[in-house]
């Protein structure tokens, strides 16, 4: 329960219209929250976002600087939740200097906004299990105290944004927190990532539009949560994170790719043929990745989410679509 | 002594007309190399490289990914030095946009030109001691399995470089070795740096054109260099660098900028004001940095140079300014 004073505290999401963002905005109004500002690149969101002012969705390249000051004067947030990123893994290998060039961009505009402008917000940054890569071993949860051993170019582009943020910390003492999520589902995830790539396909061979569900590697395991714990967790960072610390967020189990379509198809309206197709291969790909998120969970925090049920709700939203 | 054949080897040092370039180049063909390659950003290079054949000096953007590949195409090296980027400490908190894009872009430029010209010529990406930031404890030299706490935007960009490169190494197996020299002196070296700001200044003391010195800090300790043997190291790890590995180039001691500026003083022509000056102060800096370079020492490098001869050296360059 949080008080009239709190609710009309001024909080600014990045990407907010995002997948992850459109979830951690549904939470805070859950919460009560009610001056909450997003940030979205595009003029046509994908993400509809109820009860949200229109003069509080901005359309912004958060890689110009001098409209993103120009935003954090108007909003003067007290809270930034910082999501906004190009996130797709797999193609990261395609475009390097796009993705490199502006998730780093992107940071540095808001880094530089929140010391000029509003020096005392907290700033909960949004980085990824990612950054671990090469220092993952198979089947031991992975831990904050090890290095960054990133190998696709998008978790390079997120260990960057994490060591130029906790950069402004050592410097300016501004209030960053890092946050570290593994793998997260739920609605509004495109199909770039396995779960809705899966989701989407089962729903489109249910319509007799495909007949088959293309795949990639099944055989990788990874540590899946559902959207609605990592938002949790985001709140909880940004309330009672320790400021220059970083966080996982996962689970601690690894489950298969396969295990995942199998709960989906087992869902399914009819038989789903599933083929395995060579160009969903990335280039290089961990075999398993698990986070030891005991960090977080001495906060208080702990997922609540059944991943089935989760599972359900995704191939609801895919046929809904 | 290097074989006939070995003398050709096709060499490329980016940022070859640079300080720490030139003196490679001088190195390399002290060795007996003479197909050397230089990328020069300036069309009037600072250093004037004597023995170079004039179309072997390429000025380039090494941002521009598309020259980038074309000048690999043309010099096809075997053996890259990568050292070219932007490098002054200070300026970075001024600049952070600038230094960051700058120097991941061409990151990024010269590994797509490695991965698809030459995928099998060895890389030696230069990084720095730097990148160990907030990890660094007064009078502990730092080891190579520290966590990288870079604090300026500066040493965040070589951290980036770093992982950008190890990640070409894991998903593309190209051949790169990663060097972190700490500080280091010599001829050539700007004004931007300490060392040389002290040594400039003193000579224009002695010549009347200044009646001061003025400094910042002099109790922070850092770890010291010739620079010839910081070159000695980039050979040493070019011909016997494990790839995928990073290698610290250091004494191993630190000394105290204070006892640089007396020794410098000491060999003056004449008294030498000093003068504590705020503006040369940075926002942020280390007290005392040293480095535990026993895994470069392992290779059999060691430093073979006495820094106060360094010294007189740097003092004589300046004079003849």
């Amino acid at each position: 329960m949080i008080t009239q004073l709190e609710s009309t505290t001024s909080i600014l999401i990045t990407g907010g219209t995002g997948f992850v963002g459109s979830h951690l905005v549904q939470h805070l109004q859950n919460l009560g929250y009610n001056n909450i500002h997003v940030t979205t690149f595009s003029a046509h969101p994908d993400v509809v976002l109820k009860n949200l002012q229109a003069d509080h969705v901005h359309t912004i390249d958060l890689t110009d600087p001098t409209a993103t000051k120009a935003l954090f004067e108007k909003v003067r947030p007290e809270f930034v939740y910082h999501l906004a990123s190009l996130s797709a893994v797999g193609s990261s290998f395609d475009q390097v200097q796009t993705v490199v060039s502006n998730n780093l961009s992107l940071q540095i505009s808001v880094l530089e906004a929140v010391r000029v402008v509003v020096p005392t917000a907290r700033v909960l940054v949004i980085s990824s299990g990612e950054v671990y890569g090469k220092s993952l071993q198979d089947g031991v949860p992975i831990a904050e105290k090890n290095l960054l051993k990133p190998v696709n170019p998008y978790a390079v582009s997120k260990a960057a944004q994490e060591l130029l943020s906790l950069s402004y910390y050592y410097s300016y003492q501004l209030e960053i927190v890092v946050a570290r999520p593994f793998n997260h589902i739920g609605e509004g995830q495109t199909d770039a990532f396995v779960v809705p790539a899966f989701a989407k396909q089962i729903v489109a061979v249910e319509r007799g539009q495909q007949t088959e569900v293309r795949v990639g590697n099944l055989e990788k395991k990874r540590d899946f949560l559902d959207v609605q714990d990592v938002v949790a967790a985001y709140y909880l960072l940004m309330q009672h994170g320790v400021v220059g610390e970083v966080y996982n967020i996962a689970s601690g189990t690894s489950i298969s790719v396969r295990s995942m379509l199998t709960a989906l198809t087992d869902q399914a309206e009819c038989a789903i043929p599933i083929v395995q197709d060579e160009s969903r291969l990335r280039v290089v790909d961990t075999d398993s990745i698990t986070g030891d998120a005991s960090k977080l969970r001495a906060l208080g925090w702990k997922p609540t989410h059944d991943l089935l049920q989760t599972l359900a709700r995704i191939l609801k939203y895919w046929r809904n679509q």
